[in-house]
């Protein structure tokens, strides 16, 4: 720990967050220059289609950023400067008085990082400096250099996995294959809303989806139909993950009987059970997930948010607004239920669980254990960190709970998540961590010092894992 | 850290608990001077009233000390020395054998901090010290410097909020402020009696409510109307703050005439379902929320404690004797729509969630996001650690989630929730460790090395936002 | 932290895990030459008794070990390699194939110590170094040094408490007595067989203990004499303490009538109902307990863990094959239930509470200080950290837990659990972690400086609290 023990260390430096030599070593030179296999987010494929620019700062880091959002509201910002008729500058501004009181949040660093690293700001964000850094920077981003593909570019990203609804043509995938972008742009099948029978909204999307597949969908199967074509055209355009967001994952018992009855009833109107819902949804993910696994799909679950909260915001903003919060569900007795099921019919694809509640890290810790069958490595996933526990902390608890109790040398690593072209600094953080804790263990004489074999496994957890995994 | 990385530091010295040079700064140069506001105490205010002193350490140390009860018992020391006949002397000497063994229980500090910050006593406690520390303490308590009202000075105490009965007649309170005290001692409404509608005590509750209201109360009417003027008689006598002690949020469906039922039936003597009690919860709760809106009040709910777990000692010693542990209920949902309630009708008032189960941290940090809302800084608020999270691993993992999750500079602080006039050193534990988190990133280049911004967030955080959140 | 801060320490050398030059004193100087009580694990009371020694290091080290067949599961080893037809040797390259890849999981360093412990191997183990150490622990194991006697001798192990079901005749602990054996070899009384009313086998079961007891089980009056006989036999043979494996405490309500009926119901072929089962469950469990209290044991509950979550492994391979995970089942309300149950009827016996999920560790915590009544030190113990939360930081978790919410001083401390003679070192491990976190509190100032009353608890804690409790 030499010197970056006995003198402060300057904030943001080379040496961020790299607390040993060891650390050091690791970091620059095994993990900061390997590509980034970005294999799940939420930016949007049209942007990299058109190769867009953004006009200003305020439209590229603060539309749709919540978690900027649900800072400024804790601050006391009006609404208005956060979603409501503020000019840019202004909601810019109103962001920068908030920057400095986000100290410890992970905003705080992503924030300098990502000025530093896309713009080479050093200036810390402030009232004094908003004028000179919303200038400086919106200067920038309108040019050809900071285009969506550009940005990306300068991260060296290799590949990029969005997330996509079954009905999507997929058509901005295909313009940047067709365009020969060296960047993998691949679509994620996120069928959610073929799943969820409850909602308001479910006839009607069936209906679409029954268009876009040409299957009229009247019963279960004809449904099954639709999703497994949908599948396939996802499959030949790229796509090899799926994913789903839930509270708990069902794994009801259903007998098809049933789950066609529930699916008639709710088509005609009627209203269903509790029990014919949750058979309803255990099928449809159970029969999904025979299809991903026979594609050789990799199925992510993310598990455990408590979303929409406030109703009244719910009404005003929609969803996706800062107002989900993580939730408290029992997850262990229906997510071995569920994946022994199929492990049970040999049908289990390749799976990353992530939890939003940190004290379920060593539930999934140990959970993939019991289906790594030896068939490939790391079939089972244990995902990284995720949306509120994407931070120093969050990530470091996932790290050690999957070291402890997996093999963190089999990890597939870090995933933005994100809706941002200016989140990609954010694998640079978890790399830094994983260095950090690695080096750490070194220096305290926990682990052997050969760096050059935890060199290795650091490549192999920050790029070369994910690689094997996915089949990029 | 420096030298005080390198060599062993001397125990409970003046730089206790602070790491690195930073942290000695923001406490010695911002922190320590701050006045107290204990916004949540059980401090007995006849006590206050009467400016009472103590005739020796057993009498203002021990009694009712269930945090000492416990380690004693634990140690194998028989009842009659706890709360039993021996005599004070005898008591403090079996406190005296058991301080030693507290070692890395909060008790161990507390402890010496008390000694050290009233009585100036350096010596640890042991069997051979216990004596002379008897001695010592015993002749200054009797004196006036070691009133009740000294004692509070002695701490730069500025406010204290006691906790009351809706009955209360709050003549102590009254008495105080005659006496033009120049501390503020404000009561904190706690309805509890008048939501347990299952407790055998309730009807008889109910009489005396009625009585001191001046109100018959016969249904669900008059017992919202008798609570509201206890409301309006707590606000005339400078309560802005209610609390509730809760296993988990009351918050099923109700309808005015089944909760008008319910009440009803039970003043018949009738018993009443599960369904009929959390409906008839519900709606207190949720109409003394709304008023506590209007009122411009903070409300305060501690939630998921399990009490009176040995039936044995209840009978024989009464609660809240040291028979109370942490319990593991399921909090989110039923909190979230609590909030989600008040929030669409604009009835949700100043919030302070506290949680007794630390997995359930991350809840609530999230939680308090989803209804911060842009009007007030920092309006929903996550409670500092209480009661058995009330020592460095509990206070550092609720600020980290706070950190982490929401924005620890809205953060309000701390508050003692203690029954002891001795307790008020738990402020400088406070100040203490969160100068060393700040500080501790400093040094790690975590944060700018901006001592005098982060300086003035530490003020906020020890006194400024309390002040300006509660309007004292 | 002097020099071990500065520079990079060897792994494993004489100061592994000892951060502070107090944590070295303490360990070495008071810690290290305690002989070892290992009141709870699994070995094979036949291989004592008959003094085995093992062909091999894939012999000793490799059966049975459903640790190191997770690990090799996850890197992607073929089950032939695992528990299949493949050679010793070839099973242990696997092994010393996967090594490498273990690190930050507890088998690194299990897997170093015993390699250096027993048979003086500094090397780390990996596909270089695999023949060579197989070769030469391979030479050692057969001879009489070798034995399970001396093995544990090595380490010198006190007193080895064995896992037993009632029906067992405890012939090899007899054996051992007979043969002069000075270590204790105790059995422990294991009856979850008599209690998992709704598995195929209970009826089978009841029988072979009907006749091991020489009773007629046909009414539930019958079954507990059945018991009792069992209990005053293995109490007869030196056992003082009993163990129950649970996902949850079963403390439902009962009535005899109900009880009996269940079990006559069951016995002539009927299937019960949830509530008859959960009944008769909660019965046995509570009278078994009251014989124990009676007989002046320790019972100990193991619970939380999630079994056998792959059925297609459970049906090739059986049970503790390394399918199992950590549940998140809820604890308090059913163990407040069943402890009050038996401290008002003043039957609760002394016992140790061992939670699986971590996030658990704050209920059992503070739910042992709700019994803790005076009569013995450290009457209610949270057992040591368990099965996957064996490593440092799940240790220093529960260590943590227990000092912030009760005596650490009192602590029974740690045990193996284990199946496998080349476990002992993780009584070390213990204890070096132990002394480490008390010397880091001396080294920041959180701790007095005096190591000789520190010594003198870690003493406690390491060896003579666990003598006294059990009365070895």
């Amino acid at each position: 720990m030499q010197a970056a023990n006995t003198d402060t260390k300057t904030f943001l430096n080379d040496n961020f967050l790299l607390e040993t030599h060891t650390a050091e070593i690791l970091f620059h030179e095994y993990a900061k220059g390997l590509p980034i296999i970005d294999y799940h987010n939420h930016l949007p494929p049209d942007e990299i289609a058109a190769d867009k620019t953004f006009p200003n700062l305020a439209a590229i880091w603060l539309n749709g950023d919540h978690y900027k959002w649900r800072a400024m509201r804790t601050l006391g910002i009006p609404e208005r400067y956060i979603t409501g008729d503020a000019s840019d500058f202004e909601k810019f501004q109103k962001w920068a008085e908030t920057a400095p009181y986000t100290i410890r949040n992970p905003l705080f660093h992503w924030t300098h990082l990502e000025l530093q690293r896309y713009f080479g700001i050093k200036d810390l964000l402030s009232p004094k400096s908003a004028k000179d850094i919303y200038e400086h920077c919106s200067g920038l981003l309108p040019t050809p250099e900071y285009s969506t593909r550009n940005l990306l570019r300068k991260m060296n990203v290799a590949v990029v996995c969005s997330t996509d609804d079954p009905t999507d043509n997929l058509q901005h995938h295909r313009k940047a294959k067709a365009d020969g972008l060296e960047i993998q742009m691949r679509p994620a099948f996120r069928p959610d809303k073929a799943i969820l029978i409850e909602k308001e909204e479910f006839p009607r999307y069936l209906e679409k989806l029954g268009e876009v597949a040409g299957i009229e969908i009247n019963d279960f199967n004809s449904l099954l139909q639709a999703l497994h074509k949908r599948i396939a055209f996802f499959h030949d355009n790229g796509c090899r993950l799926s994913d789903h967001g839930l509270e708990q994952m069902y794994a009801a018992p259903f007998r098809p009987e049933q789950v066609d009855g529930a699916l008639k009833k709710r088509l005609s109107g009627q209203e269903l059970s509790p029990i014919e819902i949750q058979a309803f949804k255990s099928a449809v993910l159970f029969e999904l997930s025979c299809r991903y696994a026979e594609k050789g799909w990799v199925q992510q679950f993310h598990l455990g948010a408590l979303r929409n909260n406030s109703s009244r915001m719910m009404r005003q903003l929609g969803p996706d607004t800062g107002f989900d919060s993580i939730g408290d569900f029992n997850q262990a007795a229906s997510l071995a239920r569920f994946l022994d099921r199929l492990d049970s019919e040999n049908k289990l694809a390749k799976t990353i669980l992530y939890n939003l509640n940190p004290r379920d890290n060593e539930v999934m810790a140990t959970m993939i254990g019991n289906f790594n069958d030896g068939s490939i490595r790391g079939k089972m996933q244990f995902g990284s960190a995720w949306w509120f526990l994407d931070q120093q902390d969050g990530m470091e608890k996932q790290l050690n709970a999957l070291s402890n109790m997996g093999l963190l040398s089999c990890f597939i690593g870090m995933l933005t998540d994100s809706r941002s072209f200016l989140s990609f600094p954010r694998h640079e953080y978890f790399r830094r961590l994983l260095c950090n804790l690695i080096g750490r263990d070194v220096h305290n004489g926990l682990l052997p010092n050969d760096v050059e074999w935890l060199g290795e496994i650091v490549k192999d957890i920050c790029y070369r894992n994910a690689k094997a995994y996915f089949g990029f």
